[in-house]
């Protein structure tokens, strides 16, 4: 059956490198047979801020309002707003996720924060027994493909910005896309970058996550802590399980930007 | 002189934990003699998105929007919206900025990177020449204050969310001030909590700022890499320089959460 990609893009302008490599990328998708929906942010307005408008009708507690619990319910009752439940759909059906968007201030732009706030929500998108390997999108993928404004060289471990393996680890699944610093480099170099990217999609639906840690290696009786055989296992090996999970070493380089590591 | 704080708070509701920890600030603040001003973010219906119409009037190339060049050109022009120009007068003023706010998906609430994306622009915030230690907002002092709905053992280096200090990596200054699951806990441990907090802030304008590397440590000649006499310095050193410049050692522990490390 044909794999659905859903890419989520965030830049306000058609003539971006952005631009440049979401179109690149459906082009590159389509050409393999798969079905491919954009959500385009900006243009479709896209609502980023997390308030009870999102959702229809009476809320179970507006003195106290906790949107997290309000949202759970409404997604129970059909109660959430049209284009939240539109991009569920779309979340929903799909096989693979890609995000589009230049990096503002370390992470994601407000617009696509606010997609992942108001869509992944409590409920539909985790819950108490469903988070990580056992999440409900345990058998999906989602990658990040991004601009920086800095070189890679500053974001190294002994960069002036840090680790990008750090500043990463709260955000992804797949080998992310980075393409670093374009507005730096000739117009050759970076269609150079965007025909990489064009060869890495010819592979991109097989690909393998990035190394994380299971989540019943953690014991949800002793506060989700690693359990004590895996920490046995893994006493002596010189890095730790990922940049997140490091038990106290070195992290392992390239974590969140490599397969296998 | 009077010490000037600015408080920037997302919560949508006045009553939920992150209000209370607001409102016992400004309280303890202003019982010490200072200024208090506060963005209420939910309430101003703060606008997240960066878009053009952050710019009053033409834009210099709509064809090729570019988010940062504009704002610059428009900051230099004073021709930003009136509402950036309202933050900005904002933290010109302060002497500390608190940010208070519910942890959504592992950093801050889309509205709040909103404030981020929109006031901190290029040229009023940072630049080529100044950006870290050598920023315009050396002499300031910014801090977290947070709720989480994961209990602490889970943000811990061996717990099933990775630890804390590489989450907050990317976005701090003075030792973050985090409620642990508020919510699974009892009234009276909440109060406790409250007043923990309010007991810091007798001493929070004197504290001292968590431990970064300044920024005349690296090479802006070689990419902005660590300059050799520093890594020399360090070479015996158990622990790396920060979370993010760790230098392939182990992540100095409570680095991004306790002044010292």
């Amino acid at each position: 059956m044909a794999k659905k990609v859903l890419l989520v893009y965030a830049h306000q302008s058609s003539g971006s490198f952005n631009a440049a490599a979401k179109d690149a990328a459906v082009k590159a998708l389509k050409a393999q047979g798969c079905t491919v929906e954009v959500s385009d942010l900006y243009a479709m307005k896209f609502k980023a801020s997390a308030t009870a408008e999102d959702i229809t009708g009476e809320v179970q507690n507006a003195e106290h309002f906790r949107y997290a619990e309000e949202t759970k319910l409404a997604w129970k009752a059909g109660k959430l707003a049209a284009d939240i439940v539109e991009e569920q759909r779309k979340v929903t059906e799909a096989d693979l996720i890609i995000f589009q968007f230049p990096m503002y201030w370390f992470t994601v732009p407000a617009i696509m924060k606010g997609w992942f706030d108001r869509v992944l929500t409590l409920g539909f998108a985790y819950g108490h027994d469903k988070r990580y390997s056992s999440g409900i999108f345990k058998d999906k993928k989602a990658m990040l493909s991004f601009t920086t404004g800095s070189q890679e060289s500053m974001f190294s471990a002994n960069g002036i910005n840090g680790d990008m393996n750090v500043t990463l680890w709260p955000l992804q699944v797949l080998a992310p896309q980075i393409f670093w610093a374009p507005s730096h480099i000739t117009t050759a170099a970076r269609k150079t970058m965007l025909e990489a990217w064009c060869a890495r999609m010819q592979g991109l639906l097989e690909e393998e996550p990035l190394t994380f840690t299971p989540s019943d290696c953690f014991d949800g009786e002793k506060g989700f802590q690693l359990k004590p055989e895996f920490h046995e296992k893994h006493a002596n090996k010189e890095f730790g399980l990922t940049s997140g999970i490091h038990l106290g070493k070195p992290l392992p380089p390239y974590n969140q930007m490599k397969v296998g590591v």
